[in-house]
Order: C-alpha cells, then sequence, then structure tokens
C-alpha cells in the first residue's frame, strides 16, 4: 500500500493505540497480519525473518500448531477461573515447571508477566527476610511497574523516580566494558564479586533482603556471567541470610540452551522470576517459582498481593503444550546447537569482516552484537540513550536490516540476534547473510 | 471424590501452586473443570450459579460462544505480537474503546490487567503535570504491584509498605458509615467534597499531580457516590490543573449499566483505567485510556513506560469480539434491567427478613450486602481485617451458600451479589432464593 492510502488497521493504530517507550506522533509502524515459525509478514505480503522472536518472547516460534491446538482445546473448555479456585492446566503446569526447576525451586505464583513476576518476588524477599534493602544491577532490565522499574539499573528507570525506597544498584560483569579494569573473564568475575561483597557491606549484610539479577542480562547487553561468578553470588547470599532472585523472564525456557539459565553454573537461587518463554507469550503469562525457605514463610501467614488472572486457564494451558513441545522437539539441546553449530561461529566470522562490529557475545540463541565507531576505543556507535540524529546510525542499519526482510532486536548500540529457538540451520544461515550485508551501513560509520 | 481419594489437579494445586493472598498450608480450593453463562462445575459435576463473575470479570458470562470463537480464530492467525509493530485486532478495539469511552478519551495503552492500568495512570499524570503527588481513596482497591498498592486504601496495603512516595490518602462518601457525621446522601457527597477539598489545600494543590478514585468503589464495598460528587472531584481538579483518574477495572464495561460507569453522572476524566469486563478476562488485559492533554505531553516527548504483551492480539480479539456481543445483547440495558427489575427490589425483600443486613446497595450488576450483628450499633458481623475464629460468621455464611450452590464475591463482612450481566431473570431469582436461605446463617450472630 502507498503511503496515500493506508490500511484500517494502520490508521486505527495511528488514531487509538498509545504505543509503549515511544513518542506518539510520528510512528509508523509496520501492521503485522500473519507469522509462522521464524517469519512473520506485513500487510503487503513482505516476509520477514524474527531474528527479536518479538520481544526475546516466542522462544518456540510463531504460530506453533500444538500450542495453539492446546489453547482452541482450553477456550472450548474454560478460559477463566478466579485463582482462589483450582484447575487442570494451572496445576499441571506448576507441576511440570517444579519438575524441571532447580532444586527446592517446586511452588509458582503465577503473574501475567515480567513485571508482576520481579514486584512479587521482591515482597516475598523483603517479607521472608524481615528486611527493607534490595540490591540490583545497573545494566539490568526488570519492568515498568513502580517496583519492577526502580530494580531497573538503565536510563528508561529515571523519569519514574523516587520508586520504591530501599533500593540500591552494584555493578555486575561485563568484560568489553569492564567497570573494574580487568582484562580476562577471570579477573572480572572476582572482581565483580568483590564490588559486590563490598556494597552488601557498606549498606550492611543484615540490612538487605535480597540480590536481583538477570542470570544472563538480556536488553542491557546479553551479558554472560563468568563462570564463578553466580555461585560467588550465591555463597555471599547465604553468608548473610539474603535472598538471591535470578530474573529468568528473557534467559529462561532455552534461550540459554538451558530450561533455566542457572542451570549452566549449576545455581540454586531463593526465587525464580519468568515469563515470555515459559508460553512463548502466546498468551500473557509469567510467575516466581519459590523455593522452601520462602514457601514455609507463607505456610500459616497470608501472602499480601495477588492479581485477577493469577495462574489463568488459557495462560497456562499455553503452557503445559509448550513444555511438550520443548521436550518432543529437543528444543533445549537444539537451541545449544544453534549457538555452537551457526550463530556462534557465523557472529565470530562477521565480526572479523565488519570494523564496526566491537564484540560479540552470547550463548545458545541469544546473541548480541555490538557496535562501535572504533575498535581501539570502543566508542558505541551511537550513545548510550541516543534519540533524534544522534541515534541515527543505529536506525539505519535497523532500516538496512529491515530492507532486507531482517527483523533483530535492537537495543542501544547493540543488535541483538535471538531468534525462535525452532529456527532452522538454514533460516539462521539465511538471517546472518542479510545482517552481514546490512552491517556495511554500521561500517560507513567507522572512524567518523 | 473423597478426601482419600483426590484427583491430580487438587493434588498438583497443593503441592505446587501458590496462591495470591493467602496463607498456604490449609488451602482446599475447588478444582472448577467447566462453566457457561451464570454457572460453573466442579470435579464431582456439582454445578454453583455464578454470583461473583470470578473476580467480577466475567461481564458476558462463562464460555460466551462468539467470543470463544474470537480466540479460536485469532489464535489460529496470529497470537502475539511486539507492541512496537501494529495489528488489526489491537487497533480495532482501540478505536471501539475510544468510540464508547466519553469526551476526548481517544487513545489507549493497552495493559495485561488492572494493576498496570493503575501503574501507568499514575506515571502519566505525574510526567504530564511535573507533580509528584497523587491522592487516592481510603477504602479502595488499585492492585498489588508497587504503586498500585500504595494507592490501594485498605489493610492489604500495610505489607507493602513503604510504598512509592507522594501518596496521600483522603477519605470518599459512604452514608451508611459517614466519615463526616452525615445523614442524607446530598448531605454525605458535599461534605467528602469539602474534605477532599480541605485535604488538596492541606497538601498544596500545586503539588498533586492526580486524584485516582473508583468511580463506584467496589471490592470495599460498592460505594456508589452521591449525585454531584464526581462532578465536585472534576471541578477541584480543574481548579488546580490536577488530573481525575477514574478507575473503572471493576465498574466499568456495563457492570453499572454504562459503558463508562462516568457516564451515569457525565463525567469526563483524563484517564480511566479498565481491565476485567473489557474481555471478561478471557484473555488477560486491561488498559489505560487517555484524554488529548496528556496524549498531547507524549506527542513529542517519549512515554517512559510499558510491558511486552501491551496490546496482545489474542487479548485484543476477545475484546473486539466482547464489545460486538454488548452491542447485539444489549447488555447495557440488560445490566440496568437487572439491577431495577430483580436484584435491587429481591435484595430490599431480603434485607427486610434478614436481621443481620445492615444495608443493601448498589445498583445494575454491582451489589452489596452488609452484614451486620446489630442494625442500631452497625457493629459488622466480622471486624475488618478479621482471621482465624473472628472470621467464622463469614466463613460459616459462604459455606452456606456453597452447599446451596451459590458462589457469591465475599469482601469483609459483605457479600457482593455481582452475577454476569448476561444472567437470566430466572437464574438471578434462583441466586437470590438460595442467598435468602443462607442468611439464616448470618442471623444466628445478631445481638451476640
Ligand atoms: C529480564 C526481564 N525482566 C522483566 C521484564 C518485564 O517483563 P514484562 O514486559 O512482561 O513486564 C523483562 C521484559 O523484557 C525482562 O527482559
Ligand atoms: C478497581 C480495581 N482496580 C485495580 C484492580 C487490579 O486489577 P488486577 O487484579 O487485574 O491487577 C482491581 C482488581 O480487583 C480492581 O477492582
Amino acid at each position: 500500500m502507498t503511503d496515500g492510502e493506508r490500511s484500517p488497521a494502520h490508521r486505527d493504530d495511528r488514531a487509538h493505540v498509545f504505543h509503549s517507550w515511544s513518542a506518539q506522533r510520528h510512528l509508523d509502524p509496520m501492521v503485522v497480519t500473519g507469522a509462522e515459525g521464524s517469519w512473520f509478514w506485513d500487510e503487503d505480503g513482505t516476509r520477514y525473518l524474527d531474528f527479536s522472536s518479538q520481544m526475546v518472547n516466542v522462544n518456540l516460534g510463531h504460530q506453533h500448531p500444538k500450542v495453539v491446538e492446546a489453547i482452541k482445546a482450553q477456550a472450548d473448555v474454560l478460559c477463566m477461573v478466579a485463582p482462589g479456585h483450582a484447575n487442570a492446566a494451572r496445576s499441571e503446569l506448576a507441576r511440570l515447571l517444579a519438575e524441571r526447576a532447580p532444586g527446592d525451586l517446586d511452588r509458582v505464583l503465577f503473574t501475567n508477566g515480567g513485571a508482576e513476576a520481579t514486584e512479587n518476588a521482591t515482597r516475598m524477599a523483603r517479607l521472608h527476610t524481615g528486611r527493607q534493602k534490595v540490591l540490583a544491577a545497573y545494566r539490568s532490565y526488570h519492568g515498568a511497574t513502580a517496583g519492577s522499574i526502580t530494580l531497573t539499573g538503565e536510563r528508561r528507570r529515571w523519569p519514574s523516580e523516587p520508586g520504591i525506597p530501599g533500593v540500591v544498584h552494584f555493578w555486575g560483569p561485563y568484560l568489553y566494558r569492564s567497570s573494574f579494569h580487568a582484562t580476562t573473564e577471570e579477573e572480572e568475575g572476582e572482581r565483580a564479586l568483590a564490588h559486590l561483597r563490598a556494597t552488601v557491606e557498606a549498606e550492611g549484610p543484615e540490612a538487605v533482603a535480597a540480590i536481583v539479577l538477570e542470570t544472563v542480562v538480556g536488553t542491557n547487553g546479553v551479558l554472560v556471567p563468568p563462570d564463578g561468578y553466580l555461585a560467588g553470588v550465591r555463597a555471599l547470599c547465604d553468608e548473610h541470610g539474603i535472598l538471591m532472585v535470578c530474573d529468568e523472564v528473557m534467559a529462561g525456557f532455552g534461550r540459554c540452551g538451558e530450561w533455566f539459565a542457572v542451570d549452566r553454573w549449576d545455581v540454586v537461587p531463593d526465587l525464580i522470576c519468568f515469563a515470555k518463554g515459559v508460553n512463548s507469550g502466546y498468551v500473557p503469562l509469567g510467575g516466581v517459582l519459590i523455593g522452601d525457605a520462602v514457601a514455609a514463610t507463607f505456610a500459616d501467614r497470608a501472602y499480601p498481593g495477588g492479581l485477577t488472572y493469577s495462574g489463568h486457564p488459557l495462560a497456562c494451558a499455553a503452557g503445559v503444550a509448550s513444555i511438550q513441545v520443548f521436550e518432543e522437539e529437543g528444543l533445549i539441546d537444539a537451541a545449544r546447537r544453534l549457538g555452537t553449530d551457526v550463530l556462534g561461529p557465523g557472529l565470530a566470522e562477521m565480526a572479523d569482516r565488519h570494523p564496526a562490529v566491537g564484540e560479540v557475545r552470547g550463548l545458545a540463541a541469544f546473541w548480541a552484537v555490538e557496535l562501535v565507531r572504533d575498535r581501539a576505543t570502543r566508542e558505541p556507535l551511537v550513545p548510550d540513550g541516543a534519540t533524534g540524529a544522534a541515534a541515527a546510525p543505529m536506525q539505519e542499519l535497523v532500516a538496512a536490516c529491515r530492507e532486507r526482510g531482517l527483523v533483530p532486536f535492537v537495543a542501544g548500540n547493540r543488535i541483538h540476534v535471538v531468534p525462535p529457538l525452532t529456527t532452522t540451520r538454514e533460516d539462521a544461515e539465511e538471517g546472518l547473510a542479510r545482517l552481514d550485508d546490512a552491517l556495511a551501513v554500521a561500517d560507513r560509520h567507522v572512524g567518523t
């Protein structure tokens, strides 16, 4: 369609839909009309390879027939029931999650999404410990409600401040831009732990309810922690009776080649927050996996939190079917192989060819390509929080990807390569080739 | 089934589902296996008349075939798309809502539920006005995330405190337990307004971003404001550049016999929060309806909030179908008639017969029966926040209702009669008869 004759869907969107994280005036969203597997298409029938998994949530790919069928079957039986009753879909999903979660994480409070998960984990930690302070990382995203945005460690927090009291931010490991002047992964991990310990001690260990962190940092850069870091956080928590809360809203459900990303390092947190990949977002769902200690606190004392759609049958039915698909199709392994066989080597090669690529990092189906103007100084292609003209180089790159039928996830000066775990080798290679081609646009800014 | 042989759904629930607002140890939830219209049933096939609409959300009744069909049809096409793209279901629902919302409330930010709606309305009001304070009512519920629970004006807030800074609570109109020693509705309304004005002035009008209130208070008592009260709040807001935010998560979508409850008093707020009845909760959905002034603030300035599932296609498709059903079946009118022809007169009669009934109040499909030990002193049947033995009289009453196949909504010392708007006259009368019978259990406590 030409600009003059936009569709009703586009017209109504511009007139009536208020979009998140955006100035509203000049938006021109693509009208997505359908999708299948790793592809989606717009009103003109143009097909795009989905290297974003939308918001890094359609881990099973679009419109997986078994999950769609499960939603339809549940819709025929019972769409909604109050949280105070029980229902089979909710019970089964809770059991399937408990069976797959590490350690004693055997109970689930279901929510609608990730923000409510981190909100409830924070409340649980405070009430369980009787302590007020919560430590959360810079370079993190935990949601956009008052509590979850206060935990968030990036610029999107500021307009919502002052937030909830008692949240303190610390720096996590990120060797490429080390806060600790480290030169090896090992050193970065050790120094990050020393920094965290010093921060806990300066804040008063007996005042700290929880350390909240993304197991692998997502939106803020696909930051994979050095081996030993998470175990060190666990030990520090144990030493002081602090709860370890891992936010796996983005990192869980195969994204890192594990059911839960902590499994890669054999660490058992006290609480795990999840959403997205649990049912690929076909129906909104999130939750908190709860270990025995916290569960015991609320055995005889009422838990003071909830929401109308906690344990929503339709959402849970989609979750049950998703877990079955994960197993039937061996998707945890498939995600690993996608990383080791295709995305990892493919991106590494690409990095060699493109001077604008400062670093490629990631694992399984979770990769970031960090773009710079200068490999030596590591000056980002666009500054953090850039808007308008300052953001143009990234916008050009995104446009170049789109022209080539590729939609990656974009954050700051990074392209995140986060396709569905079901992406075929062929499609993954096709997407990499398109990205390779588009990156020429970024190279032009090198040295400018 | 006997206690010895509980079903897998019950067993898995008890082992793995963490229930909201509850101590976990002694829960024994009913396993709901199916539902239709105003009825749902458990594993044994026992049928219950739903006078709760679950969480006062299945306004269309259970499993309305047209909404179920719409969900299934959308599931076949596209379950999920990122908020940054557009899609037909979201665009259409936004337009349908804008067409029905009062005044200039023409844009919608979609959320998953009610808490995220009040969270986002609060953020919008603060950023739009550049002011920090928010006034909210005692006897209100606005959700359980950090911001929404801070707005909440009841005991469920306390365990989550300290909450967000800058929230101040005021008292709203409630003649039966007047905070203002009023003896008529008119006097109650005037005095409540004077109290609100005094509170605004004491807090500093130029520091107040918003007054947030439930148009008709729901969970805290079905408190219908006296005529003139909401217009008075609107005028007070206008005088000081304060935003009027109406939370219609429970009161909207026909519950009060109007599309939006404010329509009954011809008042146009700056923001309306909705959820529940918008699609009867078949798929989690909520949102904020936004007037021109606030929308203009974010025309060129990025709105700093969002969520992964904003404008979820499946949820919006259910919303589109719901609005169509409302119109085809004339459900706004039907809800009014349910109130004027059946529930209102039926409950009034019942009040005469039962000494435990202190007051019956409500409108359309939204009624409360307030229970007392003594009509003269108005001593509540159970004290506010009662647990254990102190709560027994209400628990007995609820059990008596269940034995008679009736499930009402229960809060404090009140039974809320809030059936689906589609409830037939026959079913409504049947439910009232069952309630009438059960109330004998409450009468026994009168004078004790
Ligand atoms: C790690 C993490 N936590 C929490 C959230 C918030 O989830 P939601 O958008 O569903 O509220 C996100 C969303 O991207 C996330 O990536
Ligand atoms: C008036 C009102 N606001 C907000 C909420 C919170 O909605 P949710 O439970 O969907 O978060 C409720 C829930 O009952 C409500 O009644």
